[in-house]
C-alpha cells in the first residue's frame, strides 16, 4: 500500500450554491419537483435566477460538501473539482483552502463560469436543486491525479459526476488508481433521479468497483429496483463490503458483511435538508479513516446531518469538531 | 408635493457580505475593534480572506440591508449604489429587484469590483467589519436622479457614505433634492468610529438637513461627545424633528419634540448581529411611511431587528410581514 498521506480525497462537482426559501406553490409554477436535483442550462439558470427570491451563497457540491464537513471534524482530505477562474469560483476555492483542504484542481478559463446550484427550500425544510453544470463540464481524466489518489485512504465519488460527459472517465480512473494502490473506494449514489438516469453504469461500478457506498432510501431503492427498503439494502449488502444507508428522521443501517448495525437519527429542528447526505457520509467517512467502531462512525454521520439540517446552507455553522467530542466517545 | 410613488429610497455603499465565525483571539490577532466597521484596501481584503474561515456570501450593504427589509415588510422601496459589472455586483443587484426594489444604478464596468464586506461574528454574537469599497468609491452626485429622490416619502442616508470622497456630495445633493419636493430627509449613523472620522459634518447635516435620525447609543454619544445616554438623547431631541435611538437588549427610544416612546426589544437568541440596526430602521420606517404610530414604529423595528440576529446573515430568513401582521395591530 501506498503512503497515506490523506484519509479522504473527494471528486465531484464544484459549485456554489444560491439558496432560497420558496413556498410549493413556486416549485409547481417552475415545473419542479420536490426534493430532486435537476441539471438546467445557462439560459434556464438565468430565467429560474431572475424569479427566485433573494439568495444566499455558499459553497457546495455534494462531495465538496462531504470534504469540507470531514476536514472541519480533523480528517486529513484532499479534492478534486473544476471551477473557473471568476469570483464565485474564488469563492469556492477559497473556502476548502480556508479548512485545510488540498485542493489543486487548475481553474477553467475562457468565459464557462463556476457552477451554480439553485436551491429552493420548502416550509417543509426540503430542498430542490436546479443545477447549472457550468465549468464542471470539462472536468476529465486529465483532471486526475494518479499519485494523489493513491496517497488518499479513501477515494470518494459523487453520483453527481456521472452527469458530464467527461467526468464519468475521470471517475474510473480514480477507482482504478485507487484500488491499484490498495485503497478504498467509496460512492455516494447522491440522487435518486441521478441513479434512474445511469442505473445501469452505477449497478456495474457499485457491484464491481465500490468498497463503500452510501445511499438514501429512494437512491437505494432506486439502484436495484426494488419496492421495500430491506430488499435494496440486502442488496447492497451482497454488492459492498460496507453500506450506509440513511433514512431521514428514522437513523440509517450500516451493513458489511452480516453485520447490521443501527443508527437513529440526532434530532433537531429541520429548516433546510440541504447537504444532509453529504454531512453524513463526511461524519461517517472521518470516523471511519480514524479506525473507529460503526456505532461511532454512523454517529458521528447523524451528528453532522443533524447540524446542518438546522439551518439554511449545506456546510456547518457550528463548531462539529466540538459536538462531536461532546457526544462520541 | 411631488407625487409620492416609493416610500423609501435609500442610498448607501452596495456590497456583498462574506460572514464567518472567529473566536475573539482571531480578532486579537489581525488588530480588529470588535463591533467596528473599519475600511480596507483590495490587498488588505485579499490578505485578510485568505485567512478568513469559509464565509456565507449574501447581499449586504446597510442602506441595502434597510431597503431589503422595508420592502419584504410591504413598503414601496427604490435604492442607488454602486455595484461592478461582476458576479458579486448580479448577486446584489439580483438580490433588490427580487424583493421590488427599485434599482436603476448603472454598474461600473472596467475592472473595479463590487464592495465587499468581511464579516468576523465572535461567540457572543458581535459582528466587526472590514469593508472593501470597490466600486463604491466612483459612487457620486451624477448618480442621484433628482426626480426619483423626489417622489420618496423619505430619503434614507446611511452615514457610512460619509467614507467615500464623492459620496457626500451625492448625500448632500440628495438632502437638498428631498427637502425641494416637501419630502423628509433620514439619516442612520452607521458606526461609531464613521462618526469619529466625520463628526463635524455629520454635526451639521444633523441639525440642519435631516428629519429622522437612526443611530444607536455609542453613535448618538459618539456624535454630541456626551457621557450619557441621556444627555446625547436629549442633544438630538432638539436637532431633529424625529429620532429613534437604540440599544440593544435595552430596546429602542423614540424622540418626537416632547414626547418619549419607549420600546422594548424583543428576546431573541443572538448569533450575528449584523444588521440589527439596518433592520430596525427598516421597521420603523414602513411602519412610519405606513402612517403607523410611533410605538409600532417602534415594535416593527424590534420585531425585524430580532429576526436578523437570530441566524447568521444581514436580512431576514423569516417571513417578516407574517411576524410583523401576528405582532403589530
Amino acid at each position: 500500500m501506498t503512503e497515506v498521506n490523506y484519509d479522504i480525497i473527494g471528486i465531484g462537482n464544484a459549485m456554489v450554491d444560491v439558496t432560497t426559501r420558496v413556498e410549493d406553490s413556486f416549485l409547481s409554477r417552475h415545473d419542479m419537483h420536490k426534493g430532486a436535483m435537476i441539471l438546467i442550462d445557462a439560459e434556464a439558470a438565468e430565467r429560474l435566477y431572475a424569479a427566485m427570491p433573494p439568495g444566499l451563497e455558499s459553497s457546495g457540491g455534494s462531495a465538496g460538501n462531504t470534504c469540507a464537513v470531514a476536514a472541519m471534524l480533523g480528517a486529513r482530505v484532499a479534492y478534486l473539482g473544476k471551477v473557473a477562474d471568476d469570483q464565485l469560483g474564488d469563492v469556492f476555492a477559497h473556502d476548502m483552502r480556508a479548512l485545510g483542504v488540498h485542493f489543486p484542481s487548475a481553474r477553467l478559463t475562457g468565459g464557462t463560469p463556476t457552477a451554480r446550484c439553485l436551491i429552493m427550500v420548502t416550509p417543509d425544510g426540503q430542498r430542490t436543486m436546479n443545477t447549472y453544470l457550468g465549468a464542471c463540464v470539462t472536468f476529465g481524466p486529465d483532471d486526475v491525479d494518479e499519485d494523489l489518489i493513491a496517497a488518499a485512504a479513501v477515494t470518494y465519488l459523487e453520483g453527481y459526476l456521472f452527469d458530464p460527459p467527461e467526468a464519468q472517465a475521470a471517475f474510473r480512473k480514480a477507482a482504478g488508481a485507487a484500488h491499484r494502490a490498495g485503497q478504498q473506494v467509496a460512492l455516494s449514489l447522491s440522487d435518486a433521479f441521478c441513479v434512474d438516469r445511469h442505473r445501469a453504469a452505477f449497478r456495474d461500478l457499485v457491484a464491481g468497483h465500490v468498497d463503500i457506498l452510501f445511499a438514501n432510501e429512494t437512491e437505494i431503492t432506486s439502484l436495484y429496483e426494488k419496492n421495500t427498503f430491506a430488499e435494496a439494502a440486502e442488496a447492497a449488502r451482497a454488492d459492498v463490503a460496507l453500506a450506509a444507508l440513511t433514512r431521514s428522521e428514522a437513523g440509517s443501517v450500516i451493513l458489511r458483511g452480516s453485520e447490521t448495525v443501527t443508527i437513529s437519527a440526532v434530532p433537531a429542528k429541520v429548516l433546510d435538508t440541504t447537504g444532509a447526505g453529504d454531512a453524513y457520509a463526511a461524519g461517517f467517512l472521518a470516523g471511519w479513516t480514524a479506525g473507529k467502531p460503526l456505532l461511532a462512525c454512523g454517529r458521528m454521520g447523524s451528528l453532522a446531518a443533524a447540524e446542518v439540517i438546522s439551518h439554511y446552507g449545506a456546510r456547518p455553522e457550528a463548531d462539529l469538531q466540538a459536538i462531536v467530542a461532546n457526544e462520541v466517545p
